[in-house]
């Protein structure tokens, strides 16, 4: 059945259960009127996400609507904000109920875990693009950047990476087997309590959203410096050791995108700090930054390692 | 030429004189950082333009650049805020350069105006959508709304109305007559001046995007009432009138999208009030708040007259 513009905003987007007491007006006017904490700032993020660009076509709608939220919380998370509110643009071909029903749900379900609410958009129809922006709090002084990365700090980065990558690469795959990085895909985790802790630990911070190698090359070159990886260090998971060979594997996790796992550099006196993180998902320290600009992919036995690609190009 | 996303930012979004002190971290990160002012409130707008759908596709993109911020100060205005700064999500099929930079130049000349900075967004591949984000202030509970209109007050709209509507009509004649209104469409003014004045005036507030009547009705639902309109009252300008006849005038005023003018109510001892815009531009008052439900059109002797269509509708 075909809902209005205003049909859907009131019977779904209006109908969540997360209501803010920094909300001082929502979904219905127009514009939203919110208030920021005092001494904090207000960290801005947006992305934006095109059917068969940023996502295969069959992917379920109930997915689509979680990772919409989920790339914008990561970006959150790679400034070390606490998130607070979001607006939506949604651009649709038509007004299918059931399919906007479970964009919304996925949607709301991660919404509600981290207490955002939902504020306000567009609802338009053109071909399927939603655009997110999500906002959050971040003490004064406390924000992470990618441009303070320093000589000697260690290189780390939460959870495993190249899953997404083969995910999307498996993703019209029958077996079962694959699911797991299918759902690496469709539904990453944004690292939101680990950016909380990295406030007072981390130099610099990033999120991988284009590849490890792409990414980490934004805070060298923010930070003025240099790198080496440690090939062997890269966290890989058991799913796709299993499914990809050594040497796959290893440029998935260097190029692929789409994983949404923080990367970040410390100061080696705070190493040991690392543990703390643990509570929330597993961190590996892959590489130093070094003075010499240009990054560097280096195997145990000394020797270089290159990697076939470089990371996701948006033109 | 096609540059790739990073040089598209670097050469044309990050290129802008406006340098705001409560930006605390511009484009370039993974987030923006900024600052609201004490015992304000923040507003925040979102508005889509998608090609054929909210502008025709041989618009120049300069005039598209600019109609993307317009729509959006718009619903500040509306909202009696202040702006400060935006966030520009772009899908674009392919990185014309040129087409970029006339893009950012139409952008940029309205920002510049009302001192706007641009902090961050989303540059992607894909069908022609542009979708922006503003923000803006407005003190602790002087915020506009739809909600606050009663029964007695006087229904007052800015500038004059239906001009976007019969641009679109016309868009595609060659004959040079039809410019004022096709400008209108492409270059709609966004109304802020006589918004931050309405914050001690006007008793509710809307920007009138999908028509008068329907935008009109937005007022007097959130609000529980009821209007009369007097139809001879409608502000039509001297292009709208030597263009087209009296019907097709009243009917592009009534339901005609994109005027961008505000509606809005204040209470009749008010009214000399009214003058203090006018240093802004022309006011009409155009009808009155009433008890009972539904908004009625009415000639000035008296008859009921019926409108032949009756606003845009998105879906």
């Amino acid at each position: 059945m075909a809902l209005s513009e205003f049909e859907i905003i009131q019977q779904v987007f209006q109908q969540q259960k997360v209501q803010r007491a920094d909300v001082i007006l929502g979904i219905g006017d127009d514009g939203a009127v919110t208030k920021v904490p005092e001494n904090h700032g207000l960290v801005l993020v947006m992305d934006t996400l095109i059917e068969n660009v940023h996502f295969p076509d069959n992917m379920r709608p109930k997915d689509i609507g979680y990772r919409s939220l989920a790339v914008n919380l990561s970006d959150l998370a790679a400034m070390g904000a606490e998130p607070a509110w979001v607006t939506l643009a949604l651009s649709l071909p038509d007004s299918n109920e059931s399919w906007i029903k479970a964009f919304a749900s996925g949607f709301f379900s991660l919404a509600e875990q981290y207490n955002i609410q939902l504020i306000g958009g567009d609802l338009t129809r053109g071909p399927l693009t939603i655009t997110v922006q999500a906002h959050g709090f971040v003490p004064q002084g406390q924000k992470l950047v990618r441009s303070g990365a320093q000589v000697g700090d260690l290189i780390c980065v939460t959870g495993t990476l190249g899953d997404a990558a083969a995910g999307l690469t498996s993703w019209s795959e029958t077996d079962k087997s694959f699911e797991y990085l299918r759902q690496r895909l469709a539904r990453p985790t944004p690292r939101i309590e680990v950016g909380l802790m990295l406030r007072s630990l981390a130099s610099s911070a990033i999120d991988i959203s284009d590849g490890l190698l792409a990414d980490l090359n934004h805070i060298l070159n923010a930070s003025h410096v240099g790198a080496s990886l440690r090939v062997e260090h890269l966290p890989l998971s058991l799913a796709l050791c299993e499914k990809y060979d050594q040497l796959e594997s290893r440029d998935m996790a260097l190029s692929g995108g789409d994983d949404y796992e923080l990367c970040f550099t410390i100061a080696p006196e705070n190493r040991h700090l690392l543990d703390q993180l643990s509570e929330y998902t597993q961190v590996a320290e892959i590489g130093v930054i070094e003075a010499e600009r240009g990054l560097r992919c280096l195997l145990s036995n000394g020797s270089h390692y290159v990697p076939v690609e470089s990371g996701y190009q948006h033109f």
